[in-house]
Protein backbone atom coordinates (compact mmCIF):
# COMPACT_ATOMS: atom_id res chain seq x y z
CA UNK A 1 0.00 0.00 0.00
CA UNK A 2 2.97 2.30 0.36
CA UNK A 3 4.67 4.54 -1.87
CA UNK A 4 8.11 4.48 -2.57
CA UNK A 5 10.04 7.65 -0.95
CA UNK A 6 12.07 9.51 -3.14
CA UNK A 7 13.88 11.08 -0.74
CA UNK A 8 15.05 14.51 -2.38
CA UNK A 9 11.41 15.39 -3.15
CA UNK A 10 9.57 13.98 -0.53
CA UNK A 11 8.70 14.51 3.25
CA UNK A 12 7.50 12.05 5.77
CA UNK A 13 6.29 11.72 9.89
CA UNK A 14 6.31 8.06 10.57
CA UNK A 15 5.37 7.37 13.74
CA UNK A 16 3.80 3.71 15.77
CA UNK A 17 0.40 4.83 17.35
CA UNK A 18 -0.98 2.57 19.80
CA UNK A 19 -4.53 2.83 18.98
CA UNK A 20 -5.94 1.13 15.89
CA UNK A 21 -6.34 2.25 12.49
CA UNK A 22 -10.27 3.26 13.44
CA UNK A 23 -9.93 6.16 15.30
CA UNK A 24 -7.15 7.77 13.05
CA UNK A 25 -9.46 7.51 9.85
CA UNK A 26 -12.29 9.26 12.07
CA UNK A 27 -9.87 11.99 13.23
CA UNK A 28 -8.99 12.43 9.39
CA UNK A 29 -12.46 12.20 7.60
CA UNK A 30 -14.67 14.04 10.48
CA UNK A 31 -14.47 17.57 9.99
CA UNK A 32 -15.76 17.69 13.48
CA UNK A 33 -12.55 15.84 14.97
CA UNK A 34 -9.91 17.20 12.40
CA UNK A 35 -10.62 21.00 13.55
CA UNK A 36 -9.34 19.59 17.11
CA UNK A 37 -5.67 18.33 15.84
CA UNK A 38 -5.29 19.75 12.25
CA UNK A 39 -2.96 22.59 12.97
CA UNK A 40 -0.79 22.76 15.94
CA UNK A 41 -2.32 25.19 18.38
CA UNK A 42 -2.42 27.88 18.98
CA UNK A 43 -3.33 27.56 14.79
CA UNK A 44 -6.71 26.25 14.32
CA UNK A 45 -8.28 24.77 10.70
CA UNK A 46 -12.21 26.12 10.66
CA UNK A 47 -14.75 25.69 8.53
CA UNK A 48 -14.29 22.06 7.10
CA UNK A 49 -15.86 20.22 4.03
CA UNK A 50 -15.11 17.14 3.21
CA UNK A 51 -16.14 15.20 0.26
CA UNK A 52 -14.61 12.64 0.65
CA UNK A 53 -14.32 10.31 -2.85
CA UNK A 54 -11.76 10.79 -5.85
CA UNK A 55 -12.76 13.84 -6.88
CA UNK A 56 -14.58 15.18 -4.02
CA UNK A 57 -13.30 19.12 -2.70
CA UNK A 58 -11.83 19.66 0.65
CA UNK A 59 -11.96 23.26 2.00
CA UNK A 60 -11.19 24.34 5.21
CA UNK A 61 -9.94 28.07 6.55
CA UNK A 62 -6.82 27.90 8.45
CA UNK A 63 -6.75 30.43 11.48
CA UNK A 64 -3.72 31.74 13.41
CA UNK A 65 -3.66 33.77 16.96
CA UNK A 66 -3.36 36.94 15.25
CA UNK A 67 -6.29 36.43 13.32
CA UNK A 68 -4.56 35.18 10.06
CA UNK A 69 -6.74 33.25 8.01
CA UNK A 70 -5.60 31.78 5.47
CA UNK A 71 -8.03 29.09 2.52
CA UNK A 72 -6.79 25.18 2.69
CA UNK A 73 -8.46 23.71 -0.65
CA UNK A 74 -7.66 20.91 -2.23
CA UNK A 75 -8.82 17.38 -3.83
CA UNK A 76 -9.40 14.00 -2.85
CA UNK A 77 -7.82 11.26 -5.25
CA UNK A 78 -7.84 7.82 -3.05
CA UNK A 79 -9.93 7.34 -0.49
CA UNK A 80 -9.49 3.73 0.91
CA UNK A 81 -11.18 3.81 4.29
CA UNK A 82 -9.48 3.28 7.55
CA UNK A 83 -6.38 2.33 5.03
CA UNK A 84 -5.06 5.36 2.79
CA UNK A 85 -6.17 8.75 1.94
CA UNK A 86 -4.74 10.92 -0.93
CA UNK A 87 -5.25 14.16 -1.29
CA UNK A 88 -3.68 16.78 -3.39
CA UNK A 89 -3.78 21.21 -3.50
CA UNK A 90 -3.00 21.33 -7.32
CA UNK A 91 -6.27 20.64 -7.95
CA UNK A 92 -10.28 21.12 -6.28
CA UNK A 93 -13.02 19.80 -6.50
CA UNK A 94 -14.17 17.82 -9.59
CA UNK A 95 -10.42 17.41 -10.67
CA UNK A 96 -9.72 21.13 -11.92
CA UNK A 97 -6.48 21.92 -11.79
CA UNK A 98 -5.35 24.98 -9.17
CA UNK A 99 -2.97 27.17 -9.43
CA UNK A 100 0.17 26.87 -7.58
CA UNK A 101 0.50 23.55 -6.88
CA UNK A 102 2.49 22.67 -3.43
CA UNK A 103 2.04 19.63 -2.43
CA UNK A 104 -0.19 15.78 -2.62
CA UNK A 105 -0.56 13.91 0.82
CA UNK A 106 -0.16 10.43 1.06
CA UNK A 107 -1.55 8.95 4.85
CA UNK A 108 -1.22 5.43 5.29
CA UNK A 109 -2.90 3.62 8.24
CA UNK A 110 -1.02 0.43 8.35
CA UNK A 111 -2.48 -1.92 11.19
CA UNK A 112 0.40 -3.67 13.24
CA UNK A 113 0.39 -5.53 16.68
CA UNK A 114 -0.61 -2.84 19.47
CA UNK A 115 -1.61 0.07 17.07
CA UNK A 116 -0.87 1.50 13.65
CA UNK A 117 2.26 2.38 11.60
CA UNK A 118 1.17 5.39 10.59
CA UNK A 119 2.84 7.47 7.57
CA UNK A 120 2.24 10.57 6.19
CA UNK A 121 4.28 11.56 3.07
CA UNK A 122 4.11 14.60 1.20
CA UNK A 123 4.96 14.84 -2.01
CA UNK A 124 6.83 17.96 -4.03
CA UNK A 125 7.06 19.06 -7.69
CA UNK A 126 10.72 19.78 -7.01
CA UNK A 127 13.72 19.95 -4.77
CA UNK A 128 13.28 23.40 -3.91
CA UNK A 129 9.50 22.93 -3.22
CA UNK A 130 10.70 20.54 -0.78
CA UNK A 131 13.03 22.62 0.51
CA UNK A 132 10.53 25.45 1.15
CA UNK A 133 8.19 23.37 3.50
CA UNK A 134 10.93 21.94 5.26
CA UNK A 135 11.84 25.39 5.36
CA UNK A 136 8.38 26.04 6.80
CA UNK A 137 8.25 23.98 9.74
CA UNK A 138 7.00 20.79 7.94
CA UNK A 139 9.10 18.66 10.83
CA UNK A 140 7.49 20.23 13.72
CA UNK A 141 4.05 21.60 12.17
CA UNK A 142 3.22 17.61 11.13
CA UNK A 143 4.91 16.66 14.46
CA UNK A 144 2.90 18.46 16.68
CA UNK A 145 -0.05 17.98 14.57
CA UNK A 146 0.86 14.25 14.64
CA UNK A 147 0.78 14.10 18.55
CA UNK A 148 -2.37 16.08 18.50
CA UNK A 149 -4.06 13.68 16.52
CA UNK A 150 -2.58 10.81 18.46
CA UNK A 151 -3.92 12.48 21.50
CA UNK A 152 -7.46 12.99 20.33
CA UNK A 153 -7.69 9.25 18.22
CA UNK A 154 -6.81 7.77 22.35
CA UNK A 155 -9.90 9.38 23.49
CA UNK A 156 -12.50 8.14 20.81
CA UNK B 1 -21.47 10.07 -15.27
CA UNK B 2 -21.11 13.69 -16.86
CA UNK B 3 -19.69 16.59 -14.20
CA UNK B 4 -21.44 19.68 -14.73
CA UNK B 5 -19.73 21.77 -17.26
CA UNK B 6 -18.65 25.44 -16.43
CA UNK B 7 -18.56 27.12 -19.95
CA UNK B 8 -16.31 30.08 -18.04
CA UNK B 9 -13.53 27.46 -17.69
CA UNK B 10 -14.63 24.45 -18.94
CA UNK B 11 -14.22 23.86 -23.07
CA UNK B 12 -16.01 21.07 -24.56
CA UNK B 13 -16.02 18.93 -28.02
CA UNK B 14 -19.61 16.46 -28.31
CA UNK B 15 -20.31 14.38 -31.00
CA UNK B 16 -22.39 11.43 -32.25
CA UNK B 17 -19.88 9.32 -33.41
CA UNK B 18 -20.95 5.92 -35.14
CA UNK B 19 -19.25 3.52 -32.99
CA UNK B 20 -19.81 1.78 -29.98
CA UNK B 21 -17.87 3.21 -26.75
CA UNK B 22 -15.82 -0.32 -27.31
CA UNK B 23 -13.32 0.56 -30.13
CA UNK B 24 -13.60 4.25 -28.81
CA UNK B 25 -11.96 3.26 -25.82
CA UNK B 26 -9.11 0.99 -27.46
CA UNK B 27 -7.97 4.32 -29.57
CA UNK B 28 -7.77 6.22 -25.90
CA UNK B 29 -6.02 3.72 -24.22
CA UNK B 30 -4.13 1.45 -26.70
CA UNK B 31 -0.55 3.22 -27.77
CA UNK B 32 -0.43 1.99 -30.68
CA UNK B 33 -3.59 2.69 -31.78
CA UNK B 34 -3.49 6.40 -29.58
CA UNK B 35 -0.39 7.14 -31.65
CA UNK B 36 -2.20 7.21 -35.29
CA UNK B 37 -5.08 9.58 -33.94
CA UNK B 38 -4.44 11.68 -31.23
CA UNK B 39 -2.62 14.53 -32.74
CA UNK B 40 -4.11 16.32 -35.57
CA UNK B 41 -1.88 15.40 -39.14
CA UNK B 42 0.91 16.53 -39.82
CA UNK B 43 1.49 16.19 -36.06
CA UNK B 44 1.67 13.06 -34.02
CA UNK B 45 1.96 11.75 -30.82
CA UNK B 46 5.18 9.40 -29.88
CA UNK B 47 7.15 7.50 -27.35
CA UNK B 48 3.38 6.93 -25.41
CA UNK B 49 3.49 4.70 -22.20
CA UNK B 50 -0.03 4.71 -20.13
CA UNK B 51 -0.22 3.30 -17.31
CA UNK B 52 -4.06 2.53 -16.97
CA UNK B 53 -4.98 2.99 -13.19
CA UNK B 54 -5.38 6.46 -10.68
CA UNK B 55 -2.52 7.54 -10.18
CA UNK B 56 -0.72 5.93 -13.33
CA UNK B 57 1.42 8.25 -15.41
CA UNK B 58 0.50 8.46 -19.17
CA UNK B 59 4.01 10.13 -20.68
CA UNK B 60 4.44 11.05 -24.76
CA UNK B 61 6.46 13.26 -27.16
CA UNK B 62 4.20 15.15 -29.30
CA UNK B 63 6.35 15.72 -32.66
CA UNK B 64 5.80 18.74 -35.31
CA UNK B 65 6.72 18.73 -38.76
CA UNK B 66 9.47 20.76 -37.90
CA UNK B 67 10.91 18.94 -35.71
CA UNK B 68 9.26 20.59 -32.85
CA UNK B 69 9.13 17.38 -30.03
CA UNK B 70 7.33 18.49 -26.71
CA UNK B 71 6.71 16.13 -23.84
CA UNK B 72 3.25 15.53 -22.65
CA UNK B 73 3.26 13.94 -18.94
CA UNK B 74 0.25 14.09 -16.88
CA UNK B 75 -1.43 11.10 -14.18
CA UNK B 76 -4.67 9.25 -14.78
CA UNK B 77 -7.44 10.10 -11.93
CA UNK B 78 -9.86 7.68 -13.29
CA UNK B 79 -10.36 4.76 -15.77
CA UNK B 80 -13.97 3.31 -16.20
CA UNK B 81 -13.56 0.75 -18.61
CA UNK B 82 -15.20 2.37 -21.70
CA UNK B 83 -17.06 4.56 -20.21
CA UNK B 84 -15.19 7.14 -18.77
CA UNK B 85 -11.49 8.35 -18.71
CA UNK B 86 -9.84 11.19 -16.29
CA UNK B 87 -6.27 12.65 -16.23
CA UNK B 88 -4.66 16.12 -15.63
CA UNK B 89 -1.36 17.38 -16.61
CA UNK B 90 -1.44 18.92 -12.77
CA UNK B 91 0.61 15.63 -11.52
CA UNK B 92 2.57 13.24 -12.48
CA UNK B 93 2.61 9.64 -12.10
CA UNK B 94 1.78 8.52 -8.31
CA UNK B 95 0.14 11.69 -7.90
CA UNK B 96 3.18 13.89 -7.84
CA UNK B 97 2.51 17.62 -8.35
CA UNK B 98 4.08 19.18 -11.68
CA UNK B 99 4.22 23.26 -12.18
CA UNK B 100 2.48 25.16 -14.33
CA UNK B 101 -0.71 22.80 -14.69
CA UNK B 102 -2.74 23.25 -17.19
CA UNK B 103 -5.69 21.25 -17.48
CA UNK B 104 -7.61 18.35 -16.70
CA UNK B 105 -9.28 16.03 -19.43
CA UNK B 106 -12.91 14.19 -18.49
CA UNK B 107 -13.48 11.65 -21.62
CA UNK B 108 -16.91 10.38 -21.55
CA UNK B 109 -18.33 7.79 -23.45
CA UNK B 110 -21.96 7.12 -23.55
CA UNK B 111 -23.43 4.57 -25.27
CA UNK B 112 -26.57 5.35 -27.59
CA UNK B 113 -28.31 4.16 -30.10
CA UNK B 114 -25.89 3.57 -33.40
CA UNK B 115 -23.01 4.35 -31.35
CA UNK B 116 -21.78 6.49 -28.86
CA UNK B 117 -22.20 10.24 -27.65
CA UNK B 118 -18.42 11.04 -27.35
CA UNK B 119 -17.81 14.06 -24.96
CA UNK B 120 -14.22 15.48 -24.20
CA UNK B 121 -14.08 18.26 -21.68
CA UNK B 122 -10.84 20.17 -20.87
CA UNK B 123 -10.79 22.25 -17.55
CA UNK B 124 -9.09 24.72 -16.71
CA UNK B 125 -7.77 26.34 -13.36
CA UNK B 126 -9.27 29.74 -14.64
CA UNK B 127 -10.49 31.87 -17.42
CA UNK B 128 -7.46 33.42 -18.73
CA UNK B 129 -5.93 29.73 -19.01
CA UNK B 130 -9.50 28.71 -20.65
CA UNK B 131 -9.12 31.92 -23.41
CA UNK B 132 -5.49 30.67 -23.64
CA UNK B 133 -6.28 26.98 -25.01
CA UNK B 134 -8.91 28.62 -26.96
CA UNK B 135 -6.71 31.00 -28.99
CA UNK B 136 -4.03 28.05 -29.00
CA UNK B 137 -6.73 26.31 -31.47
CA UNK B 138 -8.61 24.30 -29.17
CA UNK B 139 -11.92 23.79 -31.34
CA UNK B 140 -9.75 22.95 -34.37
CA UNK B 141 -7.17 20.69 -33.18
CA UNK B 142 -9.18 19.06 -30.59
CA UNK B 143 -11.50 19.12 -33.49
CA UNK B 144 -9.84 17.56 -36.70
CA UNK B 145 -8.03 14.64 -34.21
CA UNK B 146 -11.63 13.81 -32.92
CA UNK B 147 -12.05 13.16 -36.83
CA UNK B 148 -8.98 11.05 -36.62
CA UNK B 149 -10.25 9.70 -33.68
CA UNK B 150 -13.97 8.41 -35.11
CA UNK B 151 -12.10 6.91 -38.32
CA UNK B 152 -9.78 4.80 -36.59
CA UNK B 153 -12.38 3.68 -34.17
CA UNK B 154 -14.70 2.73 -37.71
CA UNK B 155 -11.37 0.39 -38.83
CA UNK B 156 -11.12 -1.79 -35.83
Amino acid sequence: MQNPIDPTLDLVIERRIDVPPGPLWACWTRPELMERWFCPVPWKMTDIELDLRPGGHFRGVIRGPGGEAMPNVGCYLEVLSERRLVWTDALTGGFRPKPEPFMTGIITFDPIPGGTLYRAVALHADAETRAKHEAMGFHEGWGKATDQLAALARTI
